[in-house]
């Protein structure tokens, strides 16, 4: 995606190379996969005005094929920054000044940089972070796609909550569907049950289902791009004051939801959230979202300080939560439109009983 | 695992304090995880002579609970550094020198840390690597038993490669396997069959499965420790001229688990190999093998050039391959020995053929 949106950038900058490596198979830097749509071992190369290069070690050449981006592999066992460095000067790139992720690269990583090649590095973590914070249309397909698999598996997923079940086997059953679909998980499914939901992140554990409300937090990778849905379920039957507690969340989810479109500021939209949370207000100790794409995680922050804007295209989760003896989180995943937003996750939000 | 032996390291090199620090949610710092067994955001801090220090986000503190290392939480909304620098100063902590691992820390982490505490870095990689690469007794009991119930889940998967069935239908089932007996996966299931099996690195599609060899690599994590174990099958009827080439490369496979002991140089048991292959050397395209605990690749490293010795209690993969238009790869975990080794997968490598 967008990379002569990032060649602008560099020629601006008058940076005349970004690269984006990965040494590490089990974490790929993300601008690999944003860039060139590749998550193994390998180096992405964008001169400011050629055509881009990615570099991987022999054994991935055959996975790595793409589209608009020139693969290559070195055939003795040399290392790829190295061979990098040989096919720029080939190509007479002899870079000067050259753009790296900052809250990607390690000290280790920065060390071989500065070794291979006689340049400056400048940090261009802010300016890419913005490239992938607004999707383009490609993207939006593609997100919108996963929401559509994922609402699927929660139709299928809600009905394993049987007598006898484990934690396990309902995160298992949810994580079977989605690579059933070829999808990866965007993070270890949560099932958490009863007293187990006072933790928000709880790994599910394989033990039986507790009764009352269990909070079912579930995001699949599509075609690199995360989802991230949340429903709270109430097992056994829940008593008046329960219902309304839960109703109060939701409540507060609603308006956030509501209120979510371009520039909107994420801080307004926090300080309404905990206004009709009310006395709840204080068992709310987490963020109420924040944006995804290639990362679960990635721009904006809708925290109490934040700073943000939204924008549109941008892509947001607004997830409310309240945590004591239990936990109730109900969570969407929100498209910034241009006059307002689009609710991602289509399962039902009224609260769902399983006696 | 192993504070002291790393409090002994920091008094050697007169260093005050290691911190090994989380705070990307996909990425946490794997030092958090074998000296802590924490595996979300937070930050691990080691005084050379004071009890370690946990601090979490107040959302994770009753996940984060341990028995011998103190968890604490920031009540207000405080970035963890900050508290846990005031924290330290409660103690009449206040470090001049600080131990970071480099090959985890990124350069903004690294700018972070900076601001917050006035003290020289130092990076201590290798010491931690050294420490993390040979096991103690706990570690070998926890692998050990990861083996066996991959060992289990390859028994079950095994008879899953039925008519119709697609690559991502059999990786599903050896990931659902894993998630029911509550653990997550090592890696992304590799399903790769027939001309598929070419690369070396194959995501399973969702298409049938080809005739001819297919490579089942499959780990998981149990207790946070990663197994690793791949086998090669064949569907339909392998020819003469096939059913030699696999055993070529499993007795050179085997060959290499003989070799496997305390003091046996890395290089000299991968130049083993690539005699025992003969011809099909050319055709082995990736190392030999690699160390794993925490990681699945962590030290020794096992390639032609490594200076990588092995020594008592080290762990291992032994797994060479031959890639064409098919793929053929064998692996074991194995432990080295006092005075020889252990391999822990012990899922038949007599050719299977399912017909």
């Amino acid at each position: 995606m967008k990379i002569k949106e990032l060649q602008t950038i560099l020629k601006e900058k008058k940076i005349d190379l970004f690269l984006a490596v990965s040494i590490d198979f089990e974490k790929p830097d993300p601008d690999c996969t944003y860039f060139a749509q590749y998550k193994s071992v390998g180096v992405l190369a964008v001169p400011n005005n050629k055509k881009p290069m990615l570099v991987v070690p022999q054994m991935e050449a055959k996975g790595a094929q793409h589209k608009s981006i020139k693969v290559k592999y070195p055939k003795e066992k040399k290392p790829l920054l190295k061979f990098l460095a040989q096919e720029l000067k080939k190509q007479n790139i002899r870079p000067k000044k050259i753009a790296i992720n900052n809250t990607e690269v390690t000290l280790q990583l920065k060390a071989i940089l500065k070794k291979t090649f006689k340049a400056t590095f400048v940090d261009i973590s802010s300016e890419v972070s913005k490239l992938r914070t607004t999707k383009t249309k490609e993207e939006i397909a593609i997100i919108k796609q996963g929401y559509k698999i994922s609402d699927a598996i929660f139709q299928k997923g809600i009905k394993q909550f049987t007598r006898g079940k484990t934690e396990t086997d309902i995160a298992a059953f949810f994580q079977y569907e989605a690579k059933k679909r070829g999808c990866d998980l965007a993070f270890p499914v949560i099932i958490a049950s009863g007293k187990r939901a006072a933790e928000v992140h709880h790994f599910p554990i394989n033990k039986r289902l507790l009764k009352g409300f269990c909070v079912i937090d579930f995001g699949i990778k599509y075609k690199n791009y995360c989802t991230d849905t949340t429903r709270t379920i109430f097992l056994g039957s829940p008593t008046k004051k329960e219902l309304q507690t839960y109703n109060r969340v939701l409540e507060a989810q609603k308006n956030a939801v509501g209120a979510c479109k371009a520039k909107a500021k994420a801080a307004d939209i926090v300080s309404q959230v905990n206004k009709d949370l009310g006395d709840h207000a204080e068992l709310f100790t987490h963020g109420l979202g924040h944006g995804f794409g290639i990362k679960i995680h990635e721009q904006p922050n809708l925290k109490p300080d934040s700073k943000d804007v939204l924008k549109e295209n941008m892509f947001v989760t607004i997830e409310p939560g309240i945590y004591k003896e239990f936990g109730i989180r109900i969570e969407d995943g929100v498209h910034i439109t241009k006059n307002g937003h689009e609710i991602l996750s289509k399962f039902p939000k009224k609260l769902i009983t399983i006696r």
